[in-house]
């Protein structure tokens, strides 16, 4: 066929097959049941916004050149949302009067923004987003600081594969404006520098430029206040000790205004930021009316994969049926069909190939699926309905009815 | 502020507050559940796909008009995905000689179609979506319909709460072609009225003028082949009963080609379509290669609710902890932060006020929102070491310590 169609996905996007549906399923139900444990109720909303919604905040730049924005038929702007926090704002807001506060949300949305095709570089990926609002203090500071340090231990992460670094913007902003006495353009200058700090060699001279004289490296290492130490000393309560005050984090997003931390791995070979997030008091004020305060952070699925996967934490997973008939005959396809609904019918997983195939096909594709057990329906067993269970993995056989079978397979 | 952001979402899309999405995760968990006790995998792929995908068989005319297509930057055409069958035959084709046949696939993904504006038009939707690839016979006819059968069973509905209407494209063309001896335009005139039968008054005029004499309808309604009647006969033995021949039911998609079923809320108040579904045996050709037959169908969140709703099979689900401390002075915080950890980590969701309110308005939030169990923590019980549990429906107390309180909860 000369026009036939391409199979491959839209460029930067992801197929998810069975096996890598297993993977995302186990990271998305990891991720959510730490934040229910934490008593985080879950919400969504729809992957299009309108483009006003990321404009205010966002920045024209980045609405035009790094997301998915077009116009509708009539003529409304609209975005493929590149984050979750304008959206849960925008919620929070909408029903500030009828919500109970402190309200911990979360979200496992799709995000979606425009980058040039390059190899590796997604267009979309799917975000654990955890937000508290309506607290301002060093308890919601440290939840949420808690609850991303525990999800990682649950993935079985040790507290040496990572480390969580804080900074609150509050503390830097008085450092540049009192101590320093840094006007806007310098302080707008320095935060961009400490962002890129890591990263350069050059951080002390360009330092010096900025503010006219050299900076003090061990007092700005050495800052503090008590809300920040009251955060760290909540955190040491709560046993979580990979914790440490770094004041290069900053964090792009204009909207934080208070504590900020991103979590680093440790590992020689994916040295690098796993995820951050960080406190935004004044965002509601965008909708009208008094602020709510916020505190929340958002984590990425193909960072959270990579690094489970640099850590070897992976499990085995499980997919398909946990059990697969063998039809032994053509003559046995209707049994078959009746002796999978009895047992389906006790809510075990089962499946059977219907397809007439030789019964050393049906045993070598059980074998290859990794499905744990499987039963033979041939002539003799319907015959005298006594059939044989066999553990794929431990060759070990059963004989019994299937009433009996169903019991062991439970 | 004057120029304050709206708090609405996006026209035609849906925001899900937590007592929402309790429902759409209700739905999505028990359709999830049936498919895999099936045997069924789950997969999925992004909402966007090239637009190519659905010119072939969905036409040039819905693709611009119904859906949401738009031109990146690289000027590629992509659309946001208006149904999952396109997707889930390219994926399949594009590892046809990789994957073990039977295949059996499930997916839940969001779909959109571009609406005009009207009361109550989404424009989008979630739809769970169940494919059997690789096999064309009875049992994998009457296997998808036991499927999505059982689905309506475990929410609880009765038999005679819907109807399942099946049909044969293969059967209505035989009779058009060769019975009637109509010609292409005439058969196709004869589809398009059969899809409109039960909505229009004049069926016999319409038929009478196409095919030039009256169509015999007891003709029409009595025809039956050996495919269709061994997959009733198949349906009778798994107790699927409320299933009827309806030779009206052709479903629109071009591409099915051999059984097609559709099934009806019988509910006077909600006598509507249900969803639907269809064999396809050719639509991979469309990538090149032999056909793989294939049978499915998709069932929408939406319409779902709605059907659940008309018949009270909604349940009262959780939303939010298990637990709430109840902080009894201020001094109790830096306590109370300790003991939700201590019981948090034995898997028990459970969250507390930290903001320093009033108890009695903390014990109303907690009546508010069906919080479970609540535990007081004030100086006392610091003190003591022995605190209340208070089972919030029965009002039933329990002293003990944290431990002891932990046992009683789980």
């Amino acid at each position: 066929m000369a026009d036939k169609l391409s199979t491959d996905p839209y460029k930067g996007v992801r197929d998810f097959y069975p096996e890598d549906m297993a993977i995302q399923r186990y990271i998305f139900d990891t991720w959510a049941n730490v934040a229910e444990s934490y008593g985080f109720e879950r919400y969504d909303a729809s992957v299009l916004e309108p483009a006003e919604l990321y404009r205010a905040k966002t920045g024209e730049e980045i609405v035009n050149e790094q997301t998915y924005t077009f116009r509708d038929r009539g003529d409304r702007e609209v975005t493929l949302r590149p984050e979750m926090t304008p959206t849960v704002a925008r919620m929070v807001a909408a029903r500030r009067r009828e919500l109970s506060f402190p309200l911990r949300w979360y979200s496992i949305p799709n995000l979606f923004r425009y980058e040039r095709t390059q190899r590796g570089r997604l267009r979309e990926h799917w975000q654990l987003n955890c937000d508290i609002f309506g607290a301002d203090n060093q308890y919601a500071d440290a939840e949420i600081i808690a609850l991303a340090y525990h999800i990682l231990k649950k993935f079985g992460a040790q507290d040496d594969d990572f480390v969580i670094c804080v900074n609150d913007r509050g503390l830097l902003n008085e450092y540049f404006s009192k101590t320093l006495a840094l006007n806007e353009e310098q302080t707008h200058k320095m935060y961009k520098l400490l962002d890129r700090k890591e990263k350069i060699a050059t951080f002390a001279e360009e330092a010096s430029e900025i503010i006219g004289k050299p900076l003090d490296e061990r007092e700005l290492n050495g800052l503090m206040n008590e809300r920040l130490s009251a955060c760290l000393a909540a955190l040491g309560e709560l046993g979580v000790r990979n914790v440490e005050f770094r004041p290069s984090i900053v964090r792009g997003f204009d909207y934080y205004d208070g504590i900020v931390f991103e979590v680093f791995d440790t590992s020689p070979e994916n040295n690098r930021s796993l995820f951050g997030g960080g406190r935004y008091n004044n965002l509601t004020t965008l909708f009208g009316g008094d602020s709510i305060p916020a505190i929340g952070f958002g984590m990425g699925d193909v960072t959270m994969r990579d690094f489970l996967e640099t850590h070897k934490l992976l499990p085995n997973l499980a997919i398909g049926p946990r059990v697969m008939l063998l039809v032994a005959s053509p003559a046995a396809i209707d049994e078959a069909f009746l002796v999978r609904e009895e047992i389906r019918g006790h809510d075990i997983p089962i499946a059977f190939d219907f397809s007439g195939r030789k019964l050393k096909d049906q045993i070598a594709q059980a074998a290859k699926r990794n499905i744990p057990y499987v039963i033979v329906v041939g002539d003799d067993e319907v015959a005298s309905g006594t059939y044989t269970l066999r553990n794929m993995s431990s060759g070990e056989e059963v004989r019994g009815t299937i009433a009996e079978l169903i019991e062991k397979i439970r």
